[in-house]
């Protein structure tokens, strides 16, 4: 019996992650989730927290409030399904608060990263897919879209995001898997298949 | 000119402490506030959390929850106040935290004291007034409310909430001030005024 993991797809806004969390965790015969959102509580922090009004909101209390979705996905969502022998994939993990909230709003990365570990109990994911995409063609995506509090961030906060990604990619090897993530979803589906089952012998 | 100062009003369910802190706020002419639910955003976390339906919160979340709620409420309300130069009177702080996310659910207590040390920037009460009544009383005056979530829980947990203050006060005597809460509420104002003032410099 092979042990079941715990895969966690990251990415910015717009680079085709939530498409390639569904496919993955069908060819797996897993769970598709996500953070934050993952539960009923998690719907209703993230809806708080994506509202473009609720602009006055404390750096702090929305890495707090990521923290607590996830605390809350991982007791409900995460730990059960892998505890019942089914492999977890998820669009953003732990990983997005360390991007987001600690390299994009600047707020202290080794706290964020006790805090969440204490949300998730120490369980940090097996593999992280990091899908990249230019950040010009992102932001290009994004004009076409109706925006949320985070995708209207300038510039300069997605370079820092995605500093934060290149920077825990490169310092953990084992744990991320950087894929192109240019080509047409249907093309890049076999091969971000075979390249997690490969890593984790599955 | 004083130093503005911050006052916490702890105790459990019932034990009257939202009058009193309305009444020394007037009497300090200072800002009468309170955790969860000081701002707009927590107001929607404590509704979320207070709902009698969400019978499945996991407590780590329901901490940090918390802990979110009081980073904004200081961002927003507490810090904003001090500088200029109100003193600001909370129903509730940090230390609820600890005592019913920590003693009454049985978390981790220094992780949640750090987690909350990081949420309030390090800025603790400089007065923490504890309304003490019996737990029998208190327990007999919540069967008259339409209870929340927290409000529902039994004998057991309130039990453990209130060694949780009793031991907090015990070990920090120079900043808690234990108030007999059984006298008529227009008897105690007067009472609770002159305390703190006395124990402030005020």
């Amino acid at each position: 019996m092979t042990a079941t993991r715990y895969i966690a797809f990251e990415g910015l806004e717009g680079c085709g992650k939530s498409t390639h969390v569904t496919r993955l965790a069908a060819n797996l015969n897993g769970v598709a989730t996500r953070e934050p959102g993952g539960t009923a509580l998690g719907a209703t922090l993230r809806a708080t927290m994506a509202d473009t009004s609720n602009t006055a909101l404390s750096p702090r209390a929305e890495a707090l409030m990521m923290a607590a979705d996830r605390a809350q996905h991982f007791e409900e969502v995460v730990i059960p399904a892998l505890d019942k022998g089914l492999h977890v994939v998820s669009d953003r993990s732990v990983y997005s608060s360390i991007a987001y909230q600690g390299y994009g709003r600047m707020l202290d990365i080794d706290e964020l990263r006790r805090i969440n570990n204490w949300a998730i109990g120490g369980r940090w994911p097996d593999l992280v897919v990091f899908i990249s995409v230019p950040l010009d063609v992102l932001l290009d995506r994004l004009k076409k879209r109706e925006l949320d509090r985070w995708e209207r961030e300038d510039r300069a906060f997605f370079e820092r995001v995605l500093s934060g990604y290149q920077s825990m990619a490169a310092t953990d090897p084992d744990h991320w898997l950087i894929v192109d993530g240019l080509p047409p979803k249907n093309e890049l589906e076999p091969v971000i298949a075979q390249l997690v089952r490969q890593r984790l012998s599955l």
